[in-house]
C-alpha cells in the first residue's frame, strides 16, 4: 500500500496503481466472499450512467427489457455441447434449498442463453411472432481463480441481449447493429475508442457461430475485451426445439444472437483515463460533474456558503450534476485531493476574496496539452461556460485516447522477431497477416502471451492487406490484430 | 383455463382470475425452475416505472445506490439469532463452485443485512462518517413451498435500503421517513392507498426491534403486505462489531434500519385495479399510455396510417408514452381486446371516416361512475386533452380504491362473533381493541386465519380508542387491524 498521499505510479506497477485507484476513489471494495466485490456508491453511480445510456440505445433500436431466473437446471446447460464445455468449470451449484437436497442441482447463471431460448420456444409459433428483441440487466456468476476488482470477479453485473429472428441474414444484421452500438457507446460516453472485429475460433463464445468484439487498448498497452456480440446461428434453437412456422408454410429453427457488456467497463474506464493522482472521469459518465468547495474562514463563511449554494442552483439549472462539499470536516486541501482522486471533472473554489471580486476559481481534472488547469472567471461567465467546458473535456479525452491507441498500433508488421520485440517491449496492437491456422495462433500465444484480439472490421483494416502469415510465412487469409490482453 | 375470450370472473374464483390476468396480459410466465418466474416485457416495463419513481424518491432524500454480493457465508447469517431462525428454512445453498466443494457453504441472499453491516463496520470509524444511507436494487431468494406469480416467488426482485445512524432517534426518524415515502408512492403512483402501522412481535422482521408496514386491501378483501421498514436497533451492529467513535469521544454501536419493496407490488397492482376483462393500469405506471389502432381498409389505408403516425408524434411531444399498433396481423377487434387485456389506459381508433371528419375515437380503459367509455373528439382537441385525461384517470383510480378500502374497513368491532362473521364472510379490515398478548393474536388466527396486519399509525386510528380486547375482553392496550392476508 502506498502512502496516504501518493499512489504507486502507473509506470512503476500498473496493476498496483489500478487497485489503489479503485479502492481509494471508493469505486469498489473487497468482500468477505472470495472473488466477489462490493460496488460502492461512486462506482455504482458510474455504472448507473452507463446503464442509462446503453438502455436508451437498446430501446431506440426496438429492444425491450425482461427478467429470467437466476437459477438454471444443470441439464439445460448440458444441452449445447460447446456451451457446457466452456462454462462447466466455472459454475456455482446450488444443491440444497428449503432445508432439503434438490433432486436436480441448479447452477447460478453464468449467462442465460439456455433458459431464455427455452422460454422463447414456448412463446413463438410463427414468423409473425419474430423477431424477439430482448435484454436483461442482471447479475451472473463465473467462478474465477484469479480475480481483479471490476475486471474479473466471480459475480458481476451486466446486460445480456437475446434475440430471435426468422433468417440468418437478420440475425447477422442484429449482431452487427449491436457491435456498432457498443462502439458508439464506448467512444461517445466512455471516451474509450475500441477496435472492433471478429474473434477467431479459439476465442469465440462457447456455442456461437461468430463472435464480434470491441477491444480497447489500456494505458499499459494491454487489450481489454470490452463487449461482445454473438451470432449463435441455430445452435441453441436446435437444442431447445425452438421452431417456428415460416412465411411459406414450412418450418425452421430460429436464428439467435446474444450480446453483453458488464461492470468490467468501469475497470476499462479507470485504465483508459486514470493518472498518477487517481481517477479521471469523462463528463458524460461522471456522477458529479462539478464539486464546489467553499473556503470557510471566520466572518465571511456565511457569505461564501450562500454564494456556493447560489452557484450550485445556477449550475443545476444548466443541467449540470453539481454538489457543494460543505462538510465541516477536513481542510479545503483535503477536499480538493479527495475529489481529484475520485475523478470529478471540474472543481469550483469559492473563498472570501472570490466573493468580493465576483469571481470563481474553476479547476479542471483533465487537462489537454497547452491548457491551464486553473482559471479565474467572472461568476456569470463561469456558470454559463461550464456545460461547454464539460463538452470540450469529453471531446478532448476521446481525442487523447484515440491518439494513444493509434500511437500504439503497429501496422504492417511482417517479421516475427519484430512482433516479439513489440509485444515483449512496450506492447500495443500489432496488425499482421495470419494464415488462419490455430497452430500459428497457439505458437504466438505460447511464445509471447499475445493472442489474436480480432480480425478487424473493414474500417480498421490496413490499406495494404498483408500477404503472409506473421508466424509461418504462408499466404495470409486475413489481417489479425495481436496483443496481450486482460 | 377459461376460453380465449373470457377470464374466470373475479367473483367466481379470485385466485384463478389473478393467474389468468398475469399470464394473458403477458406480465409474467412460469419458468422451468420451481417457484421462479419469468418477468415478460410488459410486466418488467411496469417494474421499471416503479423503480424509476422510487429511485427518485430515495435520491431526493439523500440515499445512494450500491451493490453487495449475491452470496453470503453461512456463518454470517448465523450471527444474529432471530435472523437465522427466520431465514434458515428458506435459504438456497451453494455447496460447489468451480468444480470443487466449497470449504464453507454460501447462501444466496434472502436479504442482505449481514453482509452489508459487515462492510459498513469496515468503512465507519467516527460519527463523522454517519449517517450512511444506501440502497440496492437486487434479486433475492427465499425458497417457498407455495408460490404465486409476483406475490410469492422463490426468487424476486426488490430494493433493500440499509442505513446506519449515530443515534436511536435518527434511526427511528429514518424508519418512519421511508414508511411515509412508500405510502406516498403507493398512493400517488399505484393508486393503491395502504394502511400503515406497526407490526406485532409475531409478524416482525427476523432481527428487527420494530417493523412498520404498508398494508393494502385487495379486491377480494384480503390484505397484501406491500412494503416494510424496519428499525433494527443495535441488533446487527453488535453481532458485526459495527462500532463508531461518538461526538463526545466515547464509543457506541451504530443504529441501523432496513426497508424494502419488491416485484410483489406488480401483483398488488393487478389485484387492486384489474377487472373481469383483464389488467387496468394507472397511467403513471403504464408502459404505454395510449395505443393507436388504425383501421386499415383498402384505398384509405395509407391516409389512415399517416394520420396515426401524425397523432403519435403529436402525443409524444406532449410527453405521452404512445404506440401505433400497425401490425398487419389480426383484426382491429383482436387488437382492441389485446390492449384492453394489457390494461393500456387509452385507446385511439382511427378509421377512414375519422380521417374524413378530422376526428379521433378515444376509448378509456378505466371508467368512473357516469363517464362515457368512448368519446368522439376533434383531432386537435383530442391530442391536447390526453395528458389531462390521464391525470384525471390516475386521480379517479385512487379515489375508487380509497372508497373501496373504506367501504371494507370495519371500525369499532367489539364482539368476537361479529369479527368472525366479517372475516369469514366478505372479509376486509377489522379495527378492534387488543390486549397486547400473543395468545389472543394466535387464537384469532387459529379460529379465522386472520392476523393482526398492524397497529395503525396515528392518522389511521379510530376516533374512539377501543377499550377492550376483541378476543379476551381485557383492557385494550392498542387498536389493531385484523385481516386475512396474502
Amino acid at each position: 500500500m502506498a502512502s496516504e498521499k501518493g499512489l504507486t505510479p502507473r509506470g512503476e506497477d500498473f496493476a498496483a496503481w489500478y487497485n489503489e485507484v479503485v479502492l481509494r476513489a471508493e469505486l469498489a471494495d473487497y468482500s468477505p466472499v472470495r472473488g466477489c466485490m462490493v460496488i460502492r456508491p461512486h462506482g455504482y453511480g458510474i455504472w448507473e450512467l452507463m446503464q442509462r445510456a446503453l438502455d436508451e440505445l437498446f430501446k431506440e433500436t426496438g429492444h425491450e427489457n425482461a427478467y429470467f431466473p437466476l437459477l438454471i437446471p444443470q441439464s439445460f446447460l448440458e444441452k449445447e455441447k460447446a456451451h457446457i464445455e466452456g462454462f462447466a468449470p466455472e459454475v456455482a451449484v446450488v444443491t440444497h434449498a428449503g432445508g432439503k437436497e434438490l433432486e436436480e442441482p441448479l447452477v447460478i447463471r453464468p449467462t442465460s442463453e439456455t433458459i431464455i431460448y427455452h422460454m422463447f420456444a414456448k412463446w413463438v409459433q410463427s414468423y409473425r411472432d419474430l423477431p424477439i428483441l430482448m435484454n436483461q440487466w442482471a447479475n451472473v456468476m463465473r467462478w474465477e481463480l484469479r480475480t481483479r476488482l471490476f475486471l474479473r470477479t466471480s459475480e458481476f453485473l451486466w446486460q445480456e441481449g437475446h434475440t430471435a429472428h426468422a433468417s440468418e441474414a437478420e440475425a447477422q444484421e442484429e449482431t452487427q447493429l449491436i457491435l456498432g452500438l457498443y462502439r458508439r457507446f464506448m467512444e461517445d460516453w466512455m471516451a474509450m475508442p475500441p477496435l472492433t472485429g471478429l474473434k477467431t475460433e479459439a476465442e469465440r463464445f462457447a456455442g456461437a457461430v461468430r463472435t464480434y468484439a470491441c477491444e480497447a487498448l489500456m494505458q499499459d498497452n494491454r487489450a481489454l475485451q470490452a463487449g461482445t456480440s454473438h451470432h449463435l446461428g441455430q445452435n441453441f434453437s436446435r437444442q431447445f426445439d425452438f421452431r417456428f412456422q415460416t412465411e411459406d408454410g414450412g418450418e425452421d429453427y430460429a436464428w439467435n444472437t446474444s450480446w453483453g457488456v458488464s461492470t468490467r467497463l468501469v475497470g476499462g474506464l479507470v485504465m483508459t483515463h486514470g493518472d498518477d493522482v487517481g481517477l479521471v472521469l469523462p463528463p458524460r459518465l461522471a456522477p458529479i460533474h462539478v464539486v464546489i468547495v467553499p473556503i470557510l474562514r471566520g466572518d465571511a463563511s456565511e457569505a461564501v456558503l450562500a454564494k456556493a449554494h447560489a452557484v450550485r442552483d445556477a449550475l443545476a439549472n444548466h443541467g449540470v450534476r453539481v454538489r457543494v462539499d460543505d462538510r465541516d470536516t477536513g481542510s479545503p486541501g483535503a477536499k480538493f485531493w479527495e475529489w481529484e482522486r475520485k475523478g470529478v471533472p471540474l472543481r469550483v473554489e469559492i473563498g472570501p476574496k472570490d466573493v468580493e471580486k465576483g469571481q470563481l476559481v474553476v479547476v479542471r481534472r483533465f487537462v489537454a496539452g497547452g491548457e491551464e488547469k486553473k482559471s479565474f472567471l467572472a461568476e456569470a461567465d463561469a456558470v454559463d461556460s461550464v456545460p461547454g467546458m464539460l463538452d470540450a473535456i469529453q471531446a478532448a479525452m476521446l481525442e487523447g485516447a484515440l491518439a494513444r491507441r493509434e500511437a500504439n498500433s503497429h501496422r504492417g508488421v511482417e517479421d516475427y522477431g519484430r512482433f516479439r520485440e513489440i509485444i515483449e517491449g512496450d506492447g500495443g496492437f500489432v496488425y499482421a497477416g495470419w494464415c488462419g491456422s490455430a497452430a500459428c495462433e497457439t505458437k504466438a500465444k505460447d511464445d509471447t502471451k499475445a493472442t489474436i484480439r480480432c480480425l478487424p472490421s473493414e474500417e480498421f483494416r490496413s490499406a495494404d492487406a498483408p500477404r503472409s502469415c506473421l508466424v509461418c510465412g504462408d499466404a495470409a487469409t486475413a489481417e489479425a490484430v495481436w496483443a496481450r490482453a486482460y
